[in-house]
C-alpha cells in the first residue's frame, strides 16, 4: 500500500513537472551562436544516457571576474579598494604620509596615481591587503562595499555584475554544475562577497592568494595574519595552476574575456569529451565599455583581448561572446 | 487541482518519512560520551528556529586523516608509497642506484631505513612525488594502491579505514555539512582515492601542497608539472592556515588524533555557536594500535597524543574518543 502511495505520488509530481511551460533559462542573450553553443553544451553533458554525458560530480564551470562577470572598466575594483584604503593606513602609520606612494595617493591627483610604476603600487597592495588579521579584513572589505560606488552608474560595485552571466551561472547550477570564480584578484577579497553576489560560496572562489599566519592574541584566542608572502598569482599559467591547487579537477566549462584566461580555456578544452570555452568581447561602448584590441576596438591596458587570442578563439573552437550582439541587456537594473 | 494533487503528494511521501523506523546512524559506535556528543551537536545545529541552529552553508566539518579516519601505524601509507616507488625511479635514472638515500632503500635494510635522517627522507619524497605531471602522478598513485598491502591485515590500504568515522562522515553529510579532509598528507596523493574511499571529492581535500607548473608537451597540448616547491605543510599551524586557503570558513567540527591537529581544533572551537572538537585516542592494542603517551599509552613519532593534549582537551571541551570503549568495531571488514 505504502509503496503503491509512493508510486502514485511521483507520477503526480512527474506530470506536474513535464506540464510545467518551458521557461528560457536565459532571458537576457540573444538567440545566436553564443546562446545555442551553451545550451548545447549543457544537454549534452546532462543527457543521461548520452555520448557526451558527464557525471555530476565532474561538472565543474570556472569564470574569471573582472570583465566576465562584472565591470573591470576603468579600474579593477580593488585597485579602487585598495587606494581608497590609504587614508586609513596612513592615520595608524602616520609617518607614511610624506613617503612615496602613499604621498601621492593621498594627493588624489588621479594622473599623478595612474602613472605609479608597478613597484610602488605594489607598496600599497602590502600595505591595504596584508598586516590584518582575516576577520578584520573581512569587516574593512565590507564597509568598503556598503559605501563606494562606481563612477559612472553611482552604484555600488556588486551591482555592476553581467545580467546574462548571472543567468549562465544559475543555468550551470540548475543542471549539477559546480560554479567556481577563478580571478587573478585577491581570493580573500572576492570571498567577501561572492555568495551574495554570485551565489559562489567562498570555498568556490580561486584567486591570488596570500599566505596566512596562525598566532594567538592577548587572551589566547588564534587568529590568523594576513601575510605579505605571495604563494600563486592566479592570472595566465596561474589560472589552471590555481585550478589543480584548489579544485584538483579539469574544468568542462571556461569563461573569461582576456589574455590572463588564455591558459585557462586551454587547459579545459584539453580535456576529452565535451568541454565549452568561451570569452567576453567588450564591443559595446553605449552600454558598457569598448576594448580590445581585437576587431578594431581601442586598445586597452585592463583587460586586454588583442587580436591573436581571438584568432586562437577561432582556431580553438572557442566562443566569443559579443556584448553588443549576444546580450538583450548588460545590468539587472535596466529597464 | 494540480495544486491539490501536489499537496496530496506531499502528504503522502511525509507520512511514509514518519512511518520509516529511525535507524541508528552510528551502529558501530557505542553508547558513550563520544557519541553522544556527536548527535546532540548535530541536533543542536540542525534544528530550525534553536538557539544554535547553523545554516546549511556554514555547516563544514574538517578530519584530519592519518590516525582519525584511517590506520596510520606502523607508518604512513604516503610515506611506503614513496619507499615503494624508489626501484621505479632508479631504473628511470640509473645513476641513483649507487646515491644515498636510494641505496639504502632499494637495499631493503628496513633498520637502516628506518635510520634515514629527515634531509633524506626529503629526497626520496622530491623524487618519487614531483617531476611528472599531475596526469601521470595519479596513474602512479593509483596502480600503487590497487598493488599495495598493509603488513599486518594483508589489505589494501583503502580498506583501512575506520568504519566508526565512516558512519560520522555520512551522518554529519546527511544532515547538510560538507566534509573535508585536512591531512598533512600530499593533497594530491589523498585526492587520488578520497572520493572512492570517503565520499570526499578532489575539491574538499586540504593537503599538503606543492606547486604546478604550466607547459605544453610537443604536439602543444597543456599539462601540469608538479614542482618540489612547498607552498604549505598542511600540519599543525599549517592546519588552520591551509582551511582559510582551501575552504575560507572557520569549520564546525573538527576531527583528529595528534599534536598536529592541536591548532586545527583550536582554530574551531574559537569560533562563535556550537562547536564540536575530537581526538581519537589510540588505546587498543588488541584491535588496532595503543599509542599515546597520554594516559600511560607507549610513546611513539607516529600520531603522537601526548598528556599535555590530553589536558588541553580536557579543559577546552574537546571530546576525546577511545578507540577501545566507544566503538564497537573498528573496521567494515571485521565480521
Amino acid at each position: 500500500m505504502r509503496l503503491e502511495l509512493l508510486g502514485a505520488s511521483f507520477l503526480a509530481l512527474a506530470a506536474l513537472t513535464a506540464a510545467a511551460p518551458a521557461q528560457d533559462p536565459l532571458p537576457s542573450w540573444n538567440d545566436g551562436a553564443a546562446k545555442k553553443a551553451i545550451v548545447d553544451f549543457v544537454q549534452a553533458t546532462t543527457t543521461q544516457g548520452g555520448a557526451q554525458f558527464v557525471p555530476p560530480a565532474e561538472r565543474i564551470a570556472t569564470f574569471d571576474q573582472d570583465g566576465t562577470l562584472w565591470v573591470s572598466h576603468p579600474m579593477y575594483s580593488q585597485v579602487v579598494y585598495c587606494l581608497d584604503r590609504v587614508p586609513a593606513v596612513v592615520k595608524a602609520k602616520p609617518e607614511l604620509a610624506n613617503v612615496e606612494p602613499f604621498k601621492t595617493v593621498l594627493s588624489g591627483n588621479r594622473e599623478a596615481i595612474a602613472k605609479l610604476p608597478m613597484p610602488e603600487l605594489e607598496k600599497i597592495l602590502v600595505a591595504t591587503l596584508t598586516g590584518m588579521s582575516v576577520d578584520e579584513f573581512t569587516a574593512q572589505v565590507r564597509e568598503w562595499l556598503a559605501k563606494a560606488r562606481d563612477p559612472r552608474w553611482k552604484r555600488p560595485y556588486t551591482e555592476l555584475t553581467y545580467q546574462p552571466m548571472q543567468e549562465l551561472l544559475a543555468y550551470l547550477r540548475a543542471n549539477g554544475y559546480k560554479t567556481y570564480i577563478v580571478t587573478g584578484g585577491g581570493q580573500d577579497f572576492v570571498r567577501v562577497y561572492s555568495e551574495q553576489t554570485y551565489g559562489i560560496p567562498p570555498e568556490q572562489v580561486v584567486g591570488t592568494i596570500g599566505g596566512t599566519k596562525y598566532g594567538y592574541d592577548k587572551d589566547g584566542k588564534p587568529f590568523l595574519t594576513k601575510e605579505p608572502k605571495l604563494l600563486l598569482n592566479d592570472d595566465h599559467a596561474g589560472k589552471p595552476e590555481g585550478i589543480h591547487l584548489m579544485i584538483g579537477r579539469r574544468p568542462r566549462a571556461a569563461f573569461g574575456n582576456s589574455t590572463g584566461d588564455q591558459q585557462m580555456l586551454e587547459y579545459t578544452k584539453a580535456g576529452e569529451g565535451a568541454r565549452l570555452a568561451m570569452l567576453v568581447l567588450h564591443d559595446d561602448a553605449e552600454r558598457e565599455y569598448a576594448y580590445g584590441p581585437a576587431r578594431g576596438l581601442p586598445d586597452t591596458k585592463i583587460g586586454t583581448f588583442p587580436p591573436a587570442l581571438y584568432d586562437q578563439a577561432n582556431k580553438d573552437g572557442w566562443v566569443v561572446i559579443s556584448m553588443k550582439d549576444d546580450w538583450k541587456r548588460i545590468f539587472a537594473f535596466e529597464p
